[in-house]
């Protein structure tokens, strides 16, 4: 959004009309200039970027104020899986044309958004490109020094667990597809939208940073499939874990497809786009985190336990044998 | 550069074996978790973020060293002309395939120029697409608290001044893109050469950052031409200014296609991609600056004053007339 890489006319006009207004923060000098200011105040600076490309992350007849959210959402799940307080936010927006009906709902959705979670737009960049849309967003946040939460950590004994439901959003892409969920939910509006909303519109958990940060020996978000992403948190804590398939938090939705068959668990747990904070947390602190997740508000629910080793976590079913995936995760090469 | 966004296979290992070489700073975490931590060190940090888009800003064909310098240049460029010192940078690359044949000298030029500049790979994201190649990046940098130099500031009085030399990045697209310039400078492989290599690498002046922060009233980097930008930097300091043309610095390539009419002036002062600092200096400071410019082996030039007034800065030929510029900057939309 500064005038980097920017014309005179086109871009700068943009620029005024459509994002200054998001450019809250005193440090980001109305996007008027060539770089932004963040104060540190003390605390460690937490980087974090994410892109989302049309076809990819998102679906070209997506609604604008949909793909804002998702672009600025996925940062700040990561945030919040940190432990890190949103600070601010620069945006790259390659676009195909300046596009009012486009931008103007896009701008409306990602200042809405700023506003709500506190991560005002600081700067940014809009190049134009025949391809794909694509929105790279790199979010900061604010940890106390040396305070950011890891992927490593996590030791055996400690619980593996998560906010929020999973698989839904993976169910509305496939809604969205016109897959099988679709034809099974053809009826059902209420739970297709639902479905809809929770692959458009990542619920981030940044209410429970603080928890996180207080009590997580490990953590990191769901972004690619709980399987997978467990699968990283193990290997940089140097740990394994077994999951109790049974408590993988489901909402309503998911659970009677699962129920009918139109999906198995094993679609569940490798679907991405959950966004939810998985985090290992000590025994002694689950009290603690349970009692203060309740306070902000976010469901939490134990899945299962770290265990000693290097082999890859195991799923396993009610009679305890594992689950066979065939992938752990969604993979873009 | 995180997993996040990522599938286990295929881009974590591309990120293992080209871009964890380059992530030496602690705070990276050996590009291992979903986020960095950046040390503020009481400094502010200062953001920028610029995005490359191929077809664009870069060709095809260009040697992908020469396009991640290219990415990471335009950046630190940014923070030079800013008065901030390089921290580190993110960065999200999109590619149509995970191709070690491109990656390898990509990532070689990265690094490179990360340990050349002191900026340190902090983290990123890769991402498919089937459009143009994009390398989107954020860089960071250091400044005392408040410290920034702005592109406002600039009072009437103030020397306007430029590092380098103008005009010679346009000329080297022109060559590449077999102009007017290719045809005359047919038997001067050397001239051509400098040129091509002024379009695909910049020389960011980080090393007169400090001299900036210390004496410039206003500074900006020259990327879209200098006509246009020395117009953003007189309106967002509410002022005008006056620029003699014939003290426009000149490579002596640029000069003698001056000379020969393959080019006019007009061109020289409107390409793009110059990547030079351009900044106004208090006449009390001049001295100073011209002598830290020296020690720091920058090449400095005075081309004008500013003046009051809210006109566009006017560029006088050597009988006092004004050029007329159809175009003021390199435009996108």
């Amino acid at each position: 959004m500064t005038a980097a890489g920017a014309g005179i006319s086109g871009e700068d006009s943009l620029i005024a009309r459509y994002f200054k207004p998001l450019a809250t923060d005193p440090g980001a000098f109305d996007l008027g200039d060539d770089a932004a200011a963040l104060k540190a105040l003390g605390e460690d600076i937490v980087v974090t970027t994410d892109a989302i490309v049309e076809g990819v992350h998102f679906l070209s007849d997506d609604p604008p104020d949909t793909i804002a959210r998702k672009a600025l959402r996925v940062n700040l799940s990561d945030l919040a899986a940190k432990g890190a307080t949103p600070a601010g936010f620069v945006l790259t927006l390659a676009l195909r044309a300046a596009d009012d009906r486009w931008l103007a709902p896009f701008a409306r959705g990602l200042g809405e958004d700023a506003a709500q979670f506190g991560c005002p737009l600081l700067g940014g960049d809009t190049v134009s490109t025949p391809g794909p849309l694509m929105i790279s967003i790199t979010a900061f946040g604010r940890a106390p020094a040396g305070k950011m939460v890891h992927r490593s950590g996590a030791k055996p004994g400690d619980r593996v667990m998560v906010t929020g439901t999973i698989g839904d959003a993976a169910l509305g892409l496939d809604v969205l597809r016109a897959g099988a969920t679709a034809a099974v939910l053809a009826d059902d509006a209420a739970a297709r939208e639902m479905l809809v909303g929770r692959y458009r519109i990542p619920q981030p958990r940044n209410a429970l940073a603080k928890a996180v940060r207080a009590h997580a020996s490990a953590a990191m978000d769901v972004s690619d499939g709980l399987a997978g992403d467990l699968a990283k948190l193990c290997a940089a804590s140097c740990v394994s874990a077994t999951i109790d398939a049974q408590s993988i938090p489901l909402s309503a939705a998911a659970a009677a497809l699962l129920a009918r068959g139109t999906v198995d668990i094993a679609t569940i747990v490798s679907g991405g786009d959950d966004y939810e904070i998985l985090c290992a947390i000590p025994e002694n602190r689950f009290e603690a985190f349970a009692r203060e997740a309740g306070i902000a508000g976010v469901a939490v629910t134990s899945i299962g336990a770290v265990i000693e080793g290097t082999s890859a976590p195991r799923v396993l079913d009610t009679q305890g044998r594992e689950l066979v995936l065939n992938r752990l995760s969604y993979n873009h090469f």
